[in-house]
């Protein structure tokens, strides 16, 4: 059940990441595709362009936004400002400008941190027309009255948005979403870590058996999760659970943020994961604010879509300035969200819900030989334990995870004594299990029914 | 949303009860009627008369008790007890008497605190034939051996059991019952306060815009409530809400007995305006022992009454004694009491249930103005938080007070959010709550009809 | 309520103890006949033969097993190893031995507890054939090489397996089983104080008015409760309650396993009683490892039966070991194990749902003489509120065990308020209570009828 990731994952996705940083990205434009087109050398990518113009849902697809150049030159002619020096100097989104203007004038388009005079802040106007620059305000209060000499290099016209799917197959048609926002221009943690985390769990699990159909979605924040959803209204109804990657490779502990539901299945395999890890962690429940778990949690989609990340957006002071780069970023750290990530699919892939096929008494574990026959030993019990509660508790109303919760035992030793049952011959599948796109309620099997008719006289 | 009363309701209330304090009430009686008649001065009062004999429900209405004077003179002929002095010298009820007896065949009549000495004790003897006298302990072992002369000129005799409503007609037949018990004589906190409260109270929701009808019931207890109960069978449908007031005016910290079901909306209302007052207070759940709650909360009738109090009946050392007097009473917990009542119903007006028209993802706030719009900021995020928490949870099962409870944010806020939703188009009120007499089920409009139906194809 | 048993009833189930110590029992052979019909002096008991070779559920009935005699002797002739000594010296269901062998060859037949040197463990072999020893450590180390003679005298023959009830009837079909497994040999706590339990159980209820029909159960452990379970299949839907007895002698505090629902009538009841008792105790979840209540409480049978016991198995340090012996187990703590589950089972013999026969509002007390009447007192409230809450909860939808868990009060209080109700006219049992073999729902009786239309209207 333990996903065994490649141990330099870490490093290929802070690699990976290292390449994508300076590109500059926005919901729309060519530093999306480039990304994409990167990712897409790496594992199998769909890409998807959604024309400007194009409702989707309460929504409209915006103009596409690229630049090329953009600064600010002081009356000398040195460049102030140089958009070239760091992607995150223009505001998101700015309008071309080409002109001449004043200091007192300028003003209203600069964006500093007084409380964070070294950092760059990162600012967008996606919505609305208006341009501006950020900088570090050390640099903006050395600015002297003059005449300060302005480009920026921009288009924003019709076009189109960009997102990518990495489809993996599964053995069924239900699916799992991993969704990763490719948005932000230079922000390491905010989200090249997601987005790499995302890439090399879709290439550790391509070459997984798979029971699910898992669907990375790379999509710009907001406007292309919605932009996907309004275009797969008849692939929502497959799918059964979901996570959201964000702010997965700085150094702080893990968050797991709980789906709209608090208790669907992928809740309780991440909290079985993390209070399993010896890892300090953290869980929150939903709330409407954070990334795209807000659009899938919708109340006219309620998808069980959690959300994984480390440090939580706006909790860390580096959160959308300069100083989220690749030092903010660690392998290991991206290792460690991977991997339980990882260890919370492995428990929902294997989760199913059995019948005990003897359910009258316990059955007979000593002549299958899977039971220690001499009289109460203490101690060593506990996988017959595990294999006692499965058999108890497989009634057809407990799947795998829910056993693990009653008997306070882990999943691995719950899966353990299913498979060892199943071997012997005492439990079975249910009949949804068995025939998964069936949507029969569950029933016990038939090689079960000839005792259970005879108990029923 | 916030009830502005008057600032000087606290010693409007203390000045009606300073009015009333010297009246002899009982649970029937020209004291009542005294009482409710200065009531009516100041808000619109019917009275109802209830003839002795009448069957309600297991009780029978009793005779009607008067008394016009009573005494005790010792042989020297000076009165040692004297009702003129303060009318809790007399048992409640008490049969007429004109007698010469000794100390010793007097005294299984008399009542006094042997712990409170200088207190004289309020005791009745309604449905047993039978008289006395209380009074302070310290005159009581004053008393000499010796013959001693007894008046009680009172009569008990066919008459009626008197209760009095104001109705404040609503824009529904929704109704909200306010139960004041109005049968104890100079009793301060126990209930000139609770009835001063209920008067104010109507006072200030007679000027009020109202979606409920609000029911102030002026009664004697047990028996009142349970005759209006009784004679009103076909209102009771109609009860959404109600609060008993009853010991409303001492100096302790607010109390509130919830429902019988505890999870009423008026609980939920009370517990919300407590717990976000900033004051101390205190909740309990139901029991079926204190005032008329008893009634309301019974198996066959079950209405959500809570009960509104400071220090709750029997708790405190002048409960039911001569030291439950005007002192032991203040406008500003009177006006406290009010306010946090009123608070509460302010809440339950305007607590509705909405629908999301835009339910799928969240709607694009930013293109009507109510969203700011620079990409993350940290902070100042409250009120879009409120309009994301409205619009997420408005899926026809939680109304504003279950979105309050549920994102931990103030009623306030989220009924803010919710009118700046409405005003946008994007919330709509259910069918029940646009056709509140209707008993259809909650169902979105049908504007958002079209969408809805897109998207389950 | 309180069950007055006879003061004596714990030194006479340790005299029963001491009686059935010495006989050697396993779960066939002539010790279980032999202990069963020393139990059947004292109270009516059923014997079963089960044969050997019956298919019951998943088991088959083993060959019965007896043991003549068994002994290892060292070159000299000297016995090392007697049975004779200690029926603990011989691994139960030991195949016949008579033969010369090394001290290497003996050694894997041998059992000691290196950490207790000075207990003989108990080891059994049911399933597999095997032969062995159990001795001290401390006499096994001081065995010297050499040769040695071993004789195991004993028989594993086609037989019959086993069992006895006693069953009392009640005045309702409905029932209570009561387990105790007889398949132990010389060990006190467990299982013969168990054993002795459940006869001075029997023997007291023998002689009380019974609703339900209690039948005791004195079977081996595991395979003698599925072969009870596999052969009575129609009775199992009476069974309403049950309790298995074990470890029930030693003087740690009372420990009560739970049924597998947690909240079955007997699991409230017993809590009541352990709660109210003053004395420390310990309450734990049902788990699928212990004794038979595993059988009880399998996926097909689901039976509510907890199990009571003192220590539980496996954690005292005499466990299955020569020191579980008659010092071990009390007198004073077998008769509270049996006061305690006595007073439990009297609680659901008067647990009943009743009606409140005057439901709206309270009904009038004083008129029948069973309130105070002269108006506020304080202290002294209890049986008045006990009243007042069985009334205000006598809906139909509790009963007295769930009136006294709202109110929080003890059952006896609330038990003694109904039947002053009842005696009052003011309470009746709901039809399933006046006819419980029939399976209508919850009516209210005729009586209430009349009012209860009046209202509806």
């Amino acid at each position: 059940m333990d996903p065994t990731t490649d141990k330099h994952s870490g490093q290929w996705m802070h690699a990976l990441a290292t390449e994508l940083y300076p590109v500059c990205r926005s919901i729309t434009g060519d530093g999306v595709r480039t990304t994409l087109a990167r990712i897409a050398r790496e594992i199998p990518l769909v890409m998807h362009e959604v024309p400007s113009g194009t409702r989707v849902f309460d929504w409209t697809i915006p103009d596409e936004w690229n630049v090329r150049d953009a600064w600010i030159k002081d009356s000398s002619g040195r460049k102030v400002v140089d958009f070239n020096e760091h992607n995150l100097h223009i505001v998101g989104y700015s309008t071309p400008v080409s002109q001449h203007m004043t200091l007192a004038e300028l003003q209203p388009h600069l964006h500093s941190l007084p409380d964070q005079p070294d950092l760059i802040p990162y600012r967008t106007s996606y919505y609305q027309e208006n341009w501006g620059f950020c900088l570090k305000h050390r640099d903006r209060i050395r600015l002297e009255p003059g005449t300060y000499e302005v480009l920026i290099d921009s288009s924003k016209q019709p076009g189109s948005l960009t997102l990518a799917e990495c489809v993996l197959p599964g053995s069924t048609r239900d699916e799992v979403i991993i969704s990763a926002h490719i948005c932000h221009p230079s922000l390491a943690n905010d989200n090249l870590a997601g987005i790499c985390v995302a890439a090399a769990m879709a290439r550790h699990l391509s070459s997984q058996p798979r029971r699910f159909t898992y669907r990375f979605l790379f999509v710009p924040g907001t406007i292309g999760s919605i932009a996907w959803l309004a275009q797969n209204p008849q692939r929502l109804k497959q799918i059964r659970h979901g996570l959201v990657l964000t702010c997965a490779g700085d150094a702080g502990r893990i968050t797991y943020k709980q789906t709209w539901f608090g208790d669907a299945p992928i809740d309780l395999a991440m909290r079985h994961v993390l209070s399993t890890s010896g890892d300090d962690f953290r869980t929150t429940p939903f709330h409407p604010y954070g990334y795209d778990e807000r659009q899938y949690g919708s109340p006219g989609l309620r998808l069980a879509v959690g959300a994984l990340m480390r440090s939580p957006h706006g909790t860390f002071a580096e959160y959308h300035t300069s100083a989220d780069n690749l030092d903010f970023i660690h392998a290991e750290s991206m290792q460690d969200t991977l991997e339980k990530a990882l260890q919370a699919f492995a428990i929902l892939e294997a989760n199913q819900t059995y019948v005990n096929c003897q359910p009258y008494g316990e059955p007979c574990l000593g002549k299958r030989g899977i039971y220690r026959s001499d009289g109460g030993h203490r101690g060593g019990m506990f996988d017959e334990l595990a294999m006692l509660w499965t058999l108890n508790l497989s009634d057809g109303g407990h799947d795998l995870l829910a056993i693990a919760q009653r008997s306070g035992m882990s999943f691995r030793k719950i899966l353990d004594a299913a498979n060892r049952l199943m071997a012997a011959g005492l439990l079975q599948p249910t009949e949804s299990a068995r025939h998964p796109s069936s949507s029969r309620d569950d029933q016990p099997p038939e090689a079960c029914e000839r005792l259970n008719a005879s108990m029923a006289r």
